[in-house]
């Protein structure tokens, strides 16, 4: 695994005085992921429209714009508003939704930035339609297909060329193209279980695109992939990647990569700090971010910048974990700070408002955006 | 299980138009739980200092004052600062804390609302007596007591003595007593279990406040408790109760009520408002609720209103997750909304803004304080 870099510190001068737990992002590791997923885009020959979900910052979201991308990719209506008013350009809503204001809320997007969205039922289409307004520009929708991960998506190739069909029909919309995302496949283990499922993902749209074409509804947009099987993907029929992890690599992510021996072309750039708050019982220390700080649904957190190598952490409640110290090595002192590994980024992006950037020996603060509720 | 109040209608003009996903709370089960428990404290003659770690909400604190609280428990600074300045008496920081802008934070709050804290090292002693200024009030602190729970507090009676006298030596401070959190106990199912080690942790207490009151540091407070163990506690050592979930009634307790065919005291009020997205699967709808909306740590939701009896919510992702509908039982139709019982409620609680509260025919929004970074 890439190790973050030196100056990286947990009980340095910049980050002495951020009040724990919060976010810290090695914005060094963050520029090198950045700039790798985009040379490997543009080589393969593909578009990159990042996915927001994972960050939730428009300045990160910026970072990939400069370095390439065609646009940004959002899970919910109110982050593609928070991008859009961040200025970031060709947004795309990747879930299916249903609701009266959020409908509105997509037509004003669509309006006063343009928009592509997608849908998996005649009836989004249909309410859609309402929405937009006479003299508003045509809406951009796709036909959101299910791949295999069996929870949005038009369940097989008719209903996804009829579902287009439909779309084109209507003078409102236009037709964008198909989307499909493989996040069964993304986590697999084994490479070549991965590789099955993705390929077999990637047969789905295949024969959807080849359906369409023959319905002289060729689609312009084929998109989908993420980090666990972009590379594949890139090689595939996807003509864009909505990759969202690799910013932060999710440390699943690496150990799927460690464990098989694949190169591991993204660093872990995601980081809890917290302090060392008690240290009464011998073998280890406590610390003040518990599951209100890191998300809980990855791995256990690996790796623990200012603890001894081999330390591990435990969640000890919302708001303490306990780090276990291996015998006979050094315990970090009562106030210290350690830098926590983020293990699955984007939920525990989600548990904080900020994240505190560090790169060229500075400490930047960015917001984070569009939070349920904000 | 009590049934949640009829008016709790998910697709009912109240809650048509909020957008999703969203936290509902049943008002009048809220408020017959606040009741409750302040009849149960009442009763057994101890005071009762909720945990607002629970609800982070300074209207849910006030009706526990006004049902005879006598102040509001905070596991962070934040949240002490929020409830100050929305004008909350009687707060106690239950969580050790490290870090001189805190204790600067601390001495603070004390010096403009008054403020009792936890310590569990002398170094914590000596920088509140650094951070507390000339003129300001006697800062009340108490020792923090590891009851079994191995995460913070002092490990034995001679350390929690040693430390109660520290405390009482600094003028700047006034030793307020201790603190014991058997938090380990709380969710254990055997109810055998869970009172041996409930009892286990008040004999560590009572052998600690034997030892002080013969050094002549008897403790005017022992606080700790939590709703799995409160019946026992009110009737042990603890002249004060600190708990929080019974605001809520986690699933995960409800649980260990009804297995064990003890009464179940409080109601579950804590809903998470979604909307069915995805219709395309036979057996299975698909909502817009997932991993970021509803805490993954405990057990899977288990009642939904708005699905058919039986019907099962599985997490799909960040925003989405899945309800399997029994064979042959009514599928909700795309765009219906559904209420998820909550059933980990404070992590739950942490991932939104706000709460939307139904009572006596009424919605009121109000906001959850004091996440990281606010």
């Amino acid at each position: 695994m890439s190790a973050p870099v030196a100056s990286l510190s947990p009980n340095s001068g910049l980050l002495r005085d951020l009040p724990t737990p919060c976010l810290v992002v090695d914005g060094e590791a963050l520029r090198r992921n950045i700039e790798g997923m985009a040379a490997t885009a543009r080589e393969a020959g593909v578009a990159l429209r990042p996915h927001a979900k994972t960050h939730k910052s428009p300045e990160i979201a910026k970072l990939q714009m400069r370095a390439g991308a065609v646009g940004i990719a959002c899970a919910t209506v109110t982050e593609a508003e928070e991008l859009a008013r961040a200025g970031l350009p060709g947004l795309l809503l990747t879930s299916p939704i249903m609701g009266a204001s959020k409908f509105t809320r997509i037509a004003g997007l669509n309006r006063q930035h343009g928009l592509t969205v997608v849908v998996d039922h005649a009836a989004q289409v249909e309410a859609l339609c309402a929405a937009v307004q006479p003299g508003d520009r045509r809406l951009n929708v796709a036909v959101d297909v299910d791949v295999g991960q069996a929870r949005t998506g038009v369940a097989d190739i008719a209903a996804g060329v009829a579902l287009a069909r439909t779309i084109a029909q209507q003078p409102a919309l236009a037709f964008a193209g198909i989307q499909g995302f493989a996040g069964h496949a993304q986590h697999l283990i084994d490479p070549a279980e991965r590789r099955a499922a993705g390929e077999r993902a990637a047969g789905v749209l295949r024969a959807l695109a080849k359906a369409l074409t023959e319905a002289s509804l060729a689609p312009a947009l084929i998109t989908g992939s993420g980090t666990g099987t972009h590379r594949l993907d890139a090689a595939s029929i996807y003509n864009e990647l909505q990759v969202g992890s690799y910013v932060f690599m999710d440390a699943d992510y690496a150990r799927i990569a460690d464990e098989h021996g694949e190169a591991l072309t993204f660093a872990p750039s995601l980081f809890v700090l917290a302090s060392v708050v008690s240290v009464n019982r011998p073998g280890q220390v406590t610390v003040d971010a518990g599951t209100k700080a890191l998300a809980t649904n990855g791995p256990p957190p690996c790796m623990i910048i200012g603890a001894p190598s081999g330390a591990r952490y435990a969640f000890a409640g919302d708001e303490h974990g306990i780090i276990f110290i291996p015998r006979d090595e050094r315990t970090p002192e009562l106030g210290a700070r350690v830098l926590i590994g983020a293990t699955h980024c984007d939920p525990t992006v989600n548990l904080h408002a900020s994240l505190h950037v560090v790169a060229g020996g500075e400490l930047t603060q960015w917001p984070i955006v569009g939070r349920y509720g904000d």
